[in-house]
């Protein structure tokens, strides 16, 4: 199986499908195309949470801000599954998460010419990605074009500041239901009946419905992250806060 | 085949992917992830339209205000089809249809702890579709997990007050046209040459290019229900309607 | 294979797709569901760009301001694919592109009656394109309800008017970046440092990240055109420019 994960929107997508299409017959699987633009942390953040449910898969993932320049193009083994994107370190949270404290093996990919300077996608890394499924995912090593490497860039997601008292944390993604995901661990408001937020209490809760409609709640997502919500709402508008936006817990 | 339903927008359904395909080789095939977002109405209607194109096949419908909720799970059998989901009623318009007048079952879903409180159509719907796949939908009672049950949720839509010289109706959804579809049946406005709705004269066409550009009209949808449409424009905006407003015709 | 491609948005396409699946096992690709509403024009730009990536196969296209008039369905042959819609254009800039200089055949459908007078895409040109993909491209001729035909509606795109001290051009179509994509050829513009955009010196590059965060550009897009970018923004919004609009380029 391939999957496709992007920030495209329609139609390009579509042509990585045509380019994957045209060298195997790997079963494709989209995963998003309207991933966060531009925004390499949010896509990872999003695909660490993602690509852990699949079966061994090729992972073929483009947010590609320098996509034209001379960045790197890579293949990331982890977990029996290969990613495949650009060199901005959107691949690694996921490929950490894939791995489970096990070994990440890096490649580069040698890349020719490619028929653009826009569309790296189609160009470079839907052909890459076939070839991996095609090669199998433990025989990487046997595609001429990748090369290990031990020079890549990487991506950590900012880490709260954890107090005795509370906790200074910042909003990392919000959801289509408007639910502003931060990166406090669910484990330190779990248990508690209600925290601060910004200075207003707020009740926790181990689900939307769980207060009134339009009552706002802090709840753990399903990525073990405290986020900020509004059962039958969107947490962000209510609070007021967006991805970037710093949020000060009190307990 | 196992179809995906849900109000989820990206990248939620991916984790359901995910979980399908680490336990079963089953096609999946997505029915729509931005269905009007807590709204199992809506939802029922859209499926009641859309499911019966497909030939038998296991449909996993995940519209869900209540999760984390104790709301029960439930399989409905309808048609040769397997319907999975929430007990809040979404399932039941569109196993209706697919029963065609014939018997429908349903079963309860004995769900242990999920891994979240947040994301039931991983933790809980997409595992009982796959199991639903693999066994057969004709053998569904072989699954442990399920048992008969007849106390569930139903939902109806509204009907329409229809009198002789006219009736009170409901936008019951909005299409991505902006056709506003009404819970009157179609048969109530075909043959007439033109209605008023909200006090205004409307003429009644076939379809949509058979008023000018920019014209309102009065069609009967390819879901058999009455809308309120603009040729190349949005009827909703046009006409000033969205779900749940009342619209009053007269003839 | 047979792919999909409408304006439709959810969840029409669904339907289209069960329809399908009734019929055949063809695997189903989507291309896009949301291609600009009710153009076929923009439609015809986009699968003229994405359709060549694809190996032999049908393509269903279904962008159809004319459904339930008398407009003629279509099934086109090029290149070794079938291209499946409505008699307004539409099929043939990706058909030609297909040809690649080759021989284009156009057959018309006989139609009977079909169940809606608005949902074309699950009446008739989803039945169709199953059909054409169990005859075979290679046998059309073959199914009943095709005759060949020379009178169908074509479709070009507006020309550029080029001097020798600049060009006057189009915005043909908006991606979901905001690149504003012309219909000025990129060999016009490749090579030169600056041009003038409705007389504002802006610089030429390879790609977007060639310039400063922020900063406007004219690139050659992976589609061979000149278009208005702006390097982690949006040339629409920065330059004041949608489908349609003229662009007054100079060097």
């Amino acid at each position: 199986m391939i999957t496709l994960a992007t920030d495209f929107g329609e139609p390009y997508p579509a042509a990585m499908k045509g380019v994957v299409a045209r060298r195997t017959d790997a079963d494709v699987t989209d995963i998003a195309h309207e991933l966060p633009r531009q925004d390499p942390r949010a896509a990872a953040f999003w695909l660490r949470f993602v690509l852990p449910e699949f079966p061994p898969a090729v992972h073929c993932i483009v947010v590609d801000p320098g996509v034209g320049t001379d960045r790197k193009a890579l293949v990331v083994r982890a977990g029996g599954h290969a990613l495949v994107g650009p060199d901005n370190g959107v691949l690694f949270p996921p490929a950490r998460a894939l791995a489970d404290g096990g070994d990440i093996e890096v490649f580069e990919v040698r890349v020719k010419d490619p028929a653009s300077q826009t569309f790296h996608g189609r160009d470079v890394f839907a052909p890459v990605a076939a070839d991996c499924h095609d090669v199998g995912i433990d025989d990487l090593h046997r595609l001429p074009a990748l090369s290990p490497t031990r020079e890549y860039a990487d991506l950590a997601f900012p880490a709260p500041e954890v107090r005795d008292d509370g906790a200074t944390a910042e909003v990392l993604v919000v959801d289509g239901f408007g639910n502003a995901v931060t990166n406090l661990a669910g484990t330190r408001v779990e248990g508690r009946d209600a925290v601060t937020v910004n200075g207003e209490s707020v009740p926790v809760a181990p689900s939307y419905a769980h207060v009134g409609a339009g009552e706002r709640l802090v709840t753990v997502g399903s990525h073990g992250q405290a986020e900020l919500a509004v059962n039958r709402g969107r947490g962000d508008e209510t609070f007021g806060l967006g991805p970037g936006d710093t949020v000060e817990f009190g307990w």
